[in-house]
């Protein structure tokens, strides 16, 4: 049996008491899988008082995050503090003191990961990162290892829990928005603020993650087209039912060739974006509830695999962080860090492209003056961008109320992003039209 | 960049041409996963006339299965012979001769785990079988790796394509098992032969595979009950679906402690079936079709997460191969292999017991005949054995056809094992009962 492998916890709050619990707790099962001791040497938090899930040793525990970095009987420093700016600062002290890293933080890998993983080859050490998306689902190994054989074509994911949260209970319990996020915030699956969640800001980071391993590419934050869903009406949940559609707040990135002759190598473009897509009910991305997250890989040799588990908490997250630290202890993480250059300057023949030219059907919800010729007007405007429709439904107006407006929903054939959109621009100025259109992508 | 990897063949059949097509067509990119050349040196076949789905350059083709392995330039030797007697002993004659051996036959390992694993550590060669269970799905690797921080505590999975494919079809186009089977067999998804897929045998020597994994225990052939889909009839679909539930091929592993105050440690135990089980239409792996596979995992850390994709195929089988290889050149595979100590005399605390002590919901299907005191006598068997009944259907009887069996069908609350078989044993002798009861076990 090797030497024992000391890892000090930089954030001790719900994902780092469940690290602590682990390691405290399960010592023996951790030493049998890794072959070494796991020991928590160092626990550096902002607020010794805090009340924590988790008894650590009160000689563990500082609020000296330096200390805890610079212990020599210290391998692995675990970020769990969070945000870009104190986390960037630790984890490149960290790597120059010459500590293996383990992180569950996808900001900032989405925002610094170049800088970040220059420095661990620099310093000859590793960074992993299996917390950072999707919790426990094990996906960062799944697309960089177990699927090395395959170049990824598509990913289609569920990586906001608390979304999908909030959306299952729209869904299943004709909730409104504001009702599900209150119910959502009660029960601890989601923040006070919850911005970052539902605006589609989260699963944006957590696919610019996936799109390094997938395609070599550093997305910018605004290459990620991002539509959350705060603006989703319980009408829209209805008709989506209607239809035979779930609602679902997916990222997604679609690889198409670039037909650009002129280009010294083949290339391809990878379309990232988050928005809300209506998903067959059928299909296995319409059944993921809760608080649950799900991935669905297309490889051009395996072809499609899912991988679904829950997205956050205090012990799935825990599960992904500590089996990073077993991969470290046993020499695995090491292996794979080398080989897989993540956020290298090396160039996989992928450039990220707006989504504009991805070809996808519509649902498109109006709002529309009980008149005749509305509807010769929209489908007008949609022909004219050369997009067919594909089922459209109105149902009758209130009797006796013709200044009301009532909901038109037209479901398009394939069109390509850029048209429909260009379409809607139109639309939205038609003087039947009441309000701006509303409008999701179709997954068929 | 490092020496090229020369990889050996043994078997050019499906698999192996997805092999061989992926190492000829596509080595750039597998360098560049590996960050060494993976170089295709010897394809040992058994008839070098037979027509193959790739063009192996006839240098490297020969029947010579002895100079494939002996050849020095060889450092990996893939063995896709299938069956465990030639198999056992080119595996075994390739690790003596310092080869490292990456293998898709389940049968092997279930019968000869614990030799070919012995004679691999006494090499200091690695045996690598990720396409052995699931064939694109990588559940060995989320298994032993990705999971590492947990102890399972279940297991429940679709391990058989074939079988699937038969029972979708059958649930979905109401086809008779015997009409299903003949389309499987007519569309590749099934052998002309297809014993071992629908009998459960290729399901449990996958699960033993499994069990290994998560639970250190080697389980002998017969310690897996299995029974089939073969005496599943499309009344059994029919009530099923009229119950809400989808019947399906299921592997599963369930943990219990042990009461046994006499036992120097702790000790859980794990019993392992194949049978068809009734699964809530709602479930995860209800949602399962066609040849696909899926395993649903319960950690107790992480809690439940569930791994699908193409359950065989020659590329989603060949993916699960070259991941091997792609990890045996970067050197992961090793460190794994040292650390598991897969089929070692390692005790982890499980022993495999029969599965009479799992409690389960169970579904019993009889043919009574149609007249007074039959739903008593058999009710009164269940009371006898302390089952209680959740549900009970029964249709009208054909009109003027007394001497008609009718279908009974019960739905039972939990119950052990053990005593539901006896209850059925008790039933099947009665004087009412027309013929013997069928029963699956209900997912609930």
């Amino acid at each position: 049996m090797s030497e024992p492998v000391g890892v000090a916890l930089l954030g001790c709050g719900t994902v780092g008491s469940g690290v602590a619990r682990l390691l405290l707790g399960h010592g023996d099962r951790l030493e049998q899988r890794s072959g070494r001791r796991l020991e928590l040497r160092r626990v550096a938090v902002r607020d010794l008082a805090k009340p924590r899930a988790v008894a650590v040793p009160p000689a563990l525990l500082s609020t000296d995050i330096s200390a805890a970095i610079n212990d020599p009987s210290v391998h692995i420093v675990v970020e769990l503090i969070g945000g870009t700016d104190l986390a960037r600062r630790v984890v490149l002290d960290a790597l120059a003191a010459g500590k293996h890293v383990v992180t569950a933080n996808k900001a900032l890998l989405a925002a610094h990961g170049p800088e970040v993983f220059e420095a661990a080859r620099n310093a000859e050490r590793t960074v992993c990162f299996e917390a950072a998306v999707a919790g426990g689902v094990p996906i960062i190994r799944a697309l960089g290892e177990s699927l090395a054989a395959n170049q990824v074509t598509a990913i289609q994911a569920i990586l906001n829990g608390t979304s999908n949260y909030i959306l299952t209970a729209m869904a299943d319990g004709g909730k409104s928005y504001t009702d599900a996020l209150a119910e959502a915030q009660r029960l601890g699956y989601a923040e006070a603020d919850p911005t970052l969640d539902v605006d589609g800001s989260d699963a944006a980071h957590k696919l610019a993650v996936l799109a390094q391993i997938a395609f070599g590419v550093t997305a910018k934050p605004h290459e990620i087209e991002r539509q959350g869903i705060d603006r989703i009406d319980v009408t829209d949940i209805r008709f989506a039912t209607e239809l035979g559609y779930t609602i679902k707040l997916l990222a997604e990135a679609w690889v198409s060739p670039v037909r650009n002759a002129e280009a010294a190598t083949p290339r391809s473009a990878v379309a990232l974006h988050v928005a809300p897509v209506m998903v067959r009910k059928t299909d296995m991305l319409a059944q993921v509830r809760g608080a649950y997250n799900a991935i669905q890989i297309v490889g051009d040799v395996v072809g499609e695999t899912l991988y679904q588990g829950p997205g956050a908490g205090m012990m799935p997250t825990a599960s992904s962080v500590v089996a990073d630290l077993i991969d470290l202890a046993v020499g695995r993480a090491q292996k794979t860090f080398a080989a897989a250059k993540l956020w290298s300057n090396r160039d996989r023949g992928f450039t990220v492209e707006p989504s504009e030219k991805v070809r996808s059907r519509f649902y498109l919800r109006l709002a529309v003056r009980d008149m005749p010729g509305v509807l010769a007007d929209v489908c007008r405007v949609l022909a004219d961008e050369g997009i067919s429709i594909s089922s459209v439904i109105q149902h009758e107006a209130v009797e006796g109320h013709p200044e009301q407006s009532v909901p038109l929903v037209i479901m398009t054939h394939y069109a390509e992003t850029g048209r429909f959109r260009s379409a809607v621009r139109t639309i939205d100025r038609l003087p039947t039209v009441a309000a701006p259109a509303v409008s999701y992508p179709v997954d068929d």
